[in-house]
């Protein structure tokens, strides 16, 4: 991180660009192309200055603001200056950065910057871009909890318990002569790992709502042609429509049709395929309709007056909402009864607690799982059913390959067994905050998913 | 001005996202909302706050600028809140605020703003807009130059020396009784106008390159079916239309095909209306390239070895590049001969002088214009042919309804009339700047074309 580095981290088109300088020479490069700016320029205060080519003719009157050291976004010598939003104007402002010796960021570079400089760790590096994406009320308010460090304190306290645990392991160790010693502790470590299993599990288990939460509770629709489906959908979606096109930057074409309700989105899987077929290309429709059932979280299954629901196999975690279209109560096509089924799949959403942290993050969710494998081991280590059968290597295998049973002896797990799985623990939660040391491709997909300039 | 206005100023998609607000309940507003600004904080300098909705949880991580009235952009109290760029948080903002008291501005309003609280002309309100849509050297270098205010400078210059026009008139009134000095003043005062009218026309004279320059030099390629136009355009557009219709923010297809050569815009007329067409379509295909033709700066007339040149009429002050295609010299299908013609496209587009100012708004030429046509009449009314034939009204005028030439009499220019028309080509010039009272609609008529936010 010994180089400078620009981006313009604002869209294009708007009446106001920002373009961003972070790294040793940001302000030594600002002061060559801001005339105004000096090294006595006061920090963290907006001045209105020229930007200036070196043969002296401006490029744009702009408000620049330095933030040096390590009180930055970066943690280095950082710079924002605010000019008029005009493409061509933040492109010659980046070519006269970079011929002064800045370079183009990469996505997310000022974020990884930030996370090695220690400003926030790699959990809350990741809200970042999360928070930017966000769509929905949902969505948002977990992507801004996590950048507010909620995730990484309840992290932090999970290390603190570990370290505890080790500790007392330790102490068991040095006083391992002492039987009398042994049998309380590992009363109490065995009470103390699980406790920190259960919440390791709690955070694991809430992966599958806050996926869903984050990018959208996966709603599938299914019933005979005909039945009304797309006119549901078109009812559901109603004048939501534009606005999910709008937030999200793409045509409706390429995505699959998303709605907000209660704060949550609720993405509609793709079933178009099952529409206006002969009946051989229908099997392969249904086939695929029963598939889009599998990946969903609600499924609405759907039928007319007299027809029997549509026969799926359905997992016992799916919400089923059954509706019979074309009757009084229920009628796509007029709208009746959508209000009441927009109610049901808000009730059917994951829920949002308000005190507990939620994760959305794959990466996360496998490290979790990683660390329950190690806890779980730590827990069979300690418990009454901590005796487990290892094979005395100094009696070899029986010739067919199996294990002679008078050879197998029950011995107690070797205490540096249980600390080395409790260090796999601490490693699998360091992993979620970058504590450990990170490998770089690991930094470099987390970071790559960012835009430019952030 | 009483109400405070708030918009998003920063297109959505980046990385930051801006919000402005400005007006006199601007800081009390920000104050509900961000918890960390008082009335201690400090004006200019960027405050990292969280933005809370009202029943306490945070939306946003922001840094808040204060800058108080008059040192800001608006000449009010205003605020510009650094968000996370996302459209969820930056919505949820303006509506945070507007239930604080604050509503969502007009396009252009906060510019509107600092043009009524004399922050600058309105020809420099108009060069924002300008600046924010350049997207090329030239149009940017006009565009940055009128919002410095050189054209307000020049039109100053102007607007002094027509006082000093007038005080002079006022002089030779009240010395009206000594004829050796209306002698003297008179050639003066005719001098002085002729000047002024110099540079008036100097500056109406401008708008055809400035104009040329901002929104693209228009080029017509005229050629027979099959000479290969369409071919030529694709070797000019080359790599650089994807980036064009980046910067424009639009599809190509909606556009006419735009080339940015030596920091000039050229805009090629879409003449693809006649290829391809039976006979009697390419006739009407013919009428429509000769009346493109006629809206061209620039006519490329193309034609191959052994035909002679689309015969059509052209105007004096229209350049004309010949090629004959599929030559040695010139193949557009192999790119031979295409650098040579880009240069001569460049040759002959408008030339920007370096120290010279180019009017690019029709509203400024107007203006130009009907102060040349009163400076006409101040010159005739001082100059030596200033004997104008007025009709003495104590005759009346004969049966028929016409004039009885006998009693016309010729006379001098009454001092009051041309007192008159020098006040009228100061109007003329105040309507650039908005020195004088500017109509609401000529405002809103600007304004509404800025973007919102600025």
């Amino acid at each position: 991180m010994s180089d400078t580095i620009c981006a313009i981290a604002t869209a294009p088109g708007g009446a106001i660009g920002i373009v961003r300088v972070s790294g040793p020479d940001a302000f030594p490069i600002l002061r060559r192309i801001c005339p105004r700016i000096t090294e006595a320029t006061p920090p963290r205060t907006a001045l209105f200055t020229p930007i200036t080519v070196p043969e002296g003719s401006p490029l744009d009157e702009a408000l620049v603001t330095l933030f040096p050291a390590p009180h930055s976004y970066t943690g280095e010598d950082c710079a924002e200056l605010s000019c008029h939003g005009s493409a061509f104007i933040l492109n010659r402002v980046l070519e006269l950065l970079t011929q002064q010796g800045a370079r183009l960021a990469a996505p997310g570079e000022f974020t990884q910057r930030a996370y090695l400089n220690g400003k926030m760790d790699l959990s809350q590096a990741e809200a970042v871009a999360d928070l930017i994406a966000a769509n929905s009320a949902a969505s948002h308010r977990i992507a801004l909890s996590q950048l507010r460090g909620h995730f990484s304190t309840q992290l932090h306290q999970l290390r603190d318990q570990l370290l505890h645990l080790t500790s007392l392991l330790e102490l068991e160790l040095d006083f391992s002569d002492h039987e009398e010693l042994e049998f309380a502790d590992r009363t109490e470590l065995l009470t103390l790992a699980q406790a920190i299993d259960t919440r390791v599990c709690q955070l694991a288990d809430s992966f599958q709502a806050g996926n869903a939460l984050k990018n959208g509770v996966p709603v599938a629709i299914i019933g005979a042609p005909n039945v009304g489906k797309s006119t549901l959908l078109n009812a559901l979606v109603g004048e939501d429509r534009a606005i999910v096109s709008d937030i999200q930057g793409t045509t409706r074409d390429a995505i699959e049709d998303t709605i907000q309700l209660g704060g949550i989105t609720f993405r509609f899987i793709d079933t178009a395929g099952i529409r206006h077929t002969d009946d051989t290309i229908e099997n392969l429709g249904i086939e695929r309709s029963i598939a889009a059932a599998q990946r969903a979280t609600i499924i609405i299954l759907m039928t007319e007056p007299g027809v029997p629901y549509p026969d799926i196999p359905l997992r016992e975690d799916q919400t089923v909402i059954r509706i019979i279209n074309k009757t009084d109560s229920f009628q796509a096509k007029f709208g009746i009864g959508i209000d009441d089924l927009r109610q049901r799949l808000i009730n059917a959403a994951p829920k949002l607690s308000d005190t507990d942290f939620i994760v959305t993050s794959a990466r996360h969710y496998e490290a979790l799982c990683r660390a329950h494998d190690s806890l779980t081991r730590v827990i069979a280590g300690l418990g009454d059913n901590s005796q487990f059968t290892i094979h005395n290597s100094q009696f070899s295998a029986r010739p067919n390959g199996t294990l002679d049973p008078s050879r197998i002896v029950n011995c107690p797990l070797p205490t540096d067994l249980v600390a080395e799985d409790l260090r796999l623990t601490l490693d699998a939660l360091a992993d979620i905050t970058g504590g450990a040391i990170t490998p770089q491709d690991t930094l470099n997909n987390i970071f790559s998913h960012f835009c430019v300039g952030k």
